[in-house]
């Protein structure tokens, strides 16, 4: 009862050579285990002699419509990652009948109401676990765990640059030098801006919150990323009880959905707190299901390339067409959304200080639940509040009127606190 | 492309009943979602009211065989739990060419491989993804994420009534008052028996091993359960920056296989730390993919329910027949496995009493790694040793050696710590 399923695979890079290797090492195993016999029966790179050097002794091509040509394959594997040509290569798959597995979360955040609504019509299969969250069983758990389900919430750790430098940053580095380390190891690109500035985890998060609350949104998160953090903010963090995480959370309720990149406080009682370095974490809550909580490795050749295979596997086993359907879905305005709050200003050691800060507290009807001020000598000295739930639309305005006061000389960072489990 | 399937329900108790109630919900979300569309043909229990109670206007009846007679149902869900009827049910419903879903952790762990391999033979599908781990996806995580890849070593929380009772013990309790507790809130049975000697967590360790491993095991892991734990230890534990698990543990090292279930020291850094009440959580480990923590409610009607129709739709979307192999695994003998251990005994308040103990783990060749004696006036002094990695057998013999001195006035307690991230 072995089934086989014949690759072309487009891209052979980092993870496309993983994904080589692991089908050269496997394949018995694999067939063993599943009964499915994985062909690879030809390869696409813009270096052929890539192909050579991998010892593929497939057919390579330089040019991807050759694949597409070939009768004989019936899945595409599409690992160049980007926007173009990866959308056309994809579209291309699917009109040519051909189901996809890709890793490519870029084309799927920007393209993918397109990508899906064609596979449909083609009957054909697009598969991509390995987009969001590494080797995490994410989009399997979205898709066929919670099919029975409604999620009301994701919070999520989805990019392992930022966390990486986080928790360096947590151990006492600067940003400067944490995010240096990051690149010498391999995990921060030589321009990280599209990690350190949350644009990574937000498409990745845009892309869970379609599939889990099959929701087509018109605008894109809001997104902040990690650049503007200081080691002064993460050590009160610590000295409070929290360690900050560039968190993605998407929450619907009454019909609206919450959507936002930002850093944010997560408590000790947390398993968010205990994930540190390049691991990726996900919390999904679902109505009858409640919390389930799933962590591992967001990046890397071989568990990327794993999840790949996974799916390649997958698209031999099944024979039901993804049924995604997406509704209009409105993002809610950010000056909306609640949580509590960390706020932090450096004032004039001079008396009305904190009464003038206060003061502004109660105009916005923001509630503190504490405050510390430290004996510190010296001409400004710092503040930190801690609030109870308020919209952002709240701690905007107090943080406006508050840097406007002449007693303020360190301005006011605030930082959201997440009531997480 | 709507696919049918074709139920027949098989137990209406709990997770029964919690079924019917998500199918009369949201048949028609799944259907949307999924493509799939689940009948409930016809459901058996020895109590027909049930099923009044209910309102299910499908077929009741007493008898499974009925269901078995039927042809248009081709699934077969198993809902009773325990080793008999279940087994017989079971067995008849895939020899009568039907696929099976079960919760049923305790039949598969007796006679799965039985069960598997006629499975097979029939070309059905057995699935059972709410047998272990309750709501978290452990099952197929194994069968298909890590289907290309080679799993090293599982560690987990997989019994929900005792980690409550832990974490109650934790917070200060008696284990006697943290079971009543327990027993009030429905997490633990009127005999808790099963539970609390991890006789529950060993039946499901030894379902995720076979998988995990493709191994077949011809006798049981080592289990020791909570009920000899005592508060001084907790407290011991929590002070050293431990906290006390019920840990389930399989790891395949040089052909063989260390399967075994005790009560674990687990350090502050590992996200078991921070798994408490009746929560399950499961770390997999595997070659490529390196490491996968997911954790989430261990039981519960709703999310068990939620797992079975998870099951139920897989079913409808898949072609291939799980092709399980099993091949004899030999169980390495407990005291041959290693880890690092917590070691406390109560001495004489006199002199010689800590140079006798010393001297006992110098024979035994155990290097301590730290030591604490408390000044506590008293006749007994509580001494608590931590070493380096050592056999089970060498701490056995110390303890034998160390309980026979005179000394020594409260016997030795010894517990592992695993060295988990």
């Amino acid at each position: 009862m072995v089934r086989e399923i014949n690759v072309g695979l487009v891209g052979l890079g980092t993870i496309g050579s993983g994904v080589v290797e692991i089908l050269q090492t496997n394949s018995k195993l694999i067939e063993k285990r599943t009964g499915v016999k994985i062909n690879l029966v030809a390869v696409c790179d813009k270096f052929t002699e890539r192909a050579k050097q991998l010892k593929v002794n497939d057919i390579c091509v330089s040019d991807y419509k050759l694949l597409l040509k070939n009768k004989k394959i019936n899945v595409i594997v599409e690992l160049i990652g980007g926007y173009e040509p990866a959308r056309t290569i994809i579209m291309d798959a699917i009109k040519a009948k051909k189901h996809v597995v890709t890793a490519n979360k870029a084309v799927l955040a920007k393209h993918g109401y397109e990508i899906f609504s064609s596979a449909q019509k083609n009957k054909v299969n697009v598969l991509f676990e390995a987009s969001v969250g590494g080797c995490i069983p994410i989009i399997r758990t979205i898709e066929e765990s919670f099919s029975s389900d409604n999620i009301n919430c994701i919070y999520g750790i989805l990019n392992g640059t930022t966390n990486f430098i986080l928790t360096r940053m947590n151990e006492g580095m600067s940003y400067e030098v944490a995010l240096k380390k990051a690149q010498e190891l391999g995990f921060a690109e030589r321009d990280p801006t599209f990690d350190v500035e949350g644009k990574d985890a937000a498409q990745k998060m845009f892309l869970l919150a379609s599939l889990a609350f099959d929701a087509k949104f018109a605008s894109e998160p809001f997104t902040c990323g990690i650049t503007n953090l200081t080691k002064k903010d993460m050590d009160y963090a610590k000295e409070l009880g929290y360690s900050i995480k560039l968190l993605a959370i998407a929450k619907k309720e009454n019909g609206e959905v919450e959507l936002r990149i930002q850093p944010s406080m997560v408590p000790k009682s947390s398993l968010f707190y205990g994930v540190n370095n390049e691991v990726n974490a996900v919390l999904l809550s679902g109505k009858q299901t409640g919390e389930i909580f799933l962590s591992g490795k967001g990046a890397g050749k071989l568990p990327t390339a794993t999840v790949v295979v996974t799916d390649i596997i997958e698209l031999a086993s099944r024979t039901r067409v993804a049924q995604r359907f997406f509704q209009n879905a409105k993002i809610k305005p950010l000056s909306n959304t609640i949580s509590k709050y960390y706020f932090r200003v450096g004032l004039l050691d001079q008396p009305g200080g904190l009464a003038a800060v206060a003061k502004i507290f109660a105009e916005e009807k923001i509630s503190i639940s504490g405050c510390e001020q430290k004996e510190i000598s010296g001409e400004i000295v710092p503040v930190v509040f801690i609030t109870h739930k308020a919209t952002q639309g709240q701690m905007d305005a107090a943080v406006k009127k508050c840097n406007a006061l002449a007693c303020v000389k360190d301005k006011v960072v605030i930082i959201r606190i997440e009531d997480l489990k």
